[in-house]
């Protein structure tokens, strides 16, 4: 059975959260997980390009097939979902550089696809990715377990037609 | 007199607006400008990897020595905000791939340093981009023209200390 590598990605200005993922049919393993994490005061511009160059070591590291990127609907204010949009654009460009897809879900999304409600604590959609990916704990940081949700969700939508017609977009 | 060379840039995910300008003492005039308008039915990332090599197309022929960005602080909606910092995240990667310093203005900064007024219309702002830089006519199209005047506004503030105090902000 053929394998797939999924890098999903929970971008960020302050922290950036990845988790790469192996699915073989309906069985799935965590490959990495983590943040990166530029200095706060640092340039905005230089903590963008550091997102930029860990995410390419990332591509060479593990040559994922497809991305999949958190993509928030909403943000507290203009000005932190400019910010945001900075943080999503710098991923998304890396992966285009890499030739790979990219998939957008929200954070509603995730969750539903992981827990089976859009309404779980974020304790519960740790508990539901450690089951998910066999992992003796709760995947620490948040960040980097809300990214490797993504990367599940994305791996549900190729399982399920009617997930995959409903909720999976190509960004 | 030394010379520099500034690429002013207005960024959108429809229409990016570029101005490349030579600054000579206090004499400016425009190399080139235009926008970048990737299809509009082409995937989100594939929009923005137009903008990305477009740019990368510019730093190329032009080689500036800095960039200025048109940063807006608000935006229509969430949505947009996301959508506009993407397309901001894309050309601060590609500024910092060629190691130049990036700086940032507000449109409202931008009709101060030009028209000497926040409050100036799209036409004012127009046709004093177009006296700044001896230009027979009006600089079209309007983002192309704005980012011409985010260009001048950044050479505006390498010539005065105060406004370079008050107003320059490197990201």
């Amino acid at each position: 059975m053929s394998e797939k590598i999924i890098l999903g990605i929970d971008p960020g200005t302050q922290v950036t959260g990845y988790g790469i993922i192996v699915c073989k049919g309906n069985s799935f393993h965590a490959l990495d997980y983590g943040c990166i994490r530029p200095p706060r005061n640092a340039l905005l511009s230089d903590r963008y390009f550091i997102i930029f160059e860990s995410l390419a070591e990332l591509f060479k590291t593990y040559t994922p097939a497809e991305v999949a990127i958190e993509t928030p609907i909403i943000a507290k204010n203009a000005q932190s979902a400019l910010k945001l949009g900075c943080a999503q654009g710098v991923a998304i460009i890396q992966a285009k550089k890499h030739k790979v897809q990219i998939f957008g879900y929200s954070p509603t999304q995730i969750k539903c696809a992981i827990t089976g409600t859009g309404k779980a604590s974020k304790t519960q959609l740790q508990g539901a990715v450690a089951r998910f990916l066999h992992l003796a704990k709760l995947p620490q940081p948040q960040d980097a377990s809300d990214a490797l949700a993504c990367a599940l969700c994305h791996a549900h939508s190729s399982l399920s037609l009617l997930f995959s017609k409903l909720v999976s977009r190509e960004i």
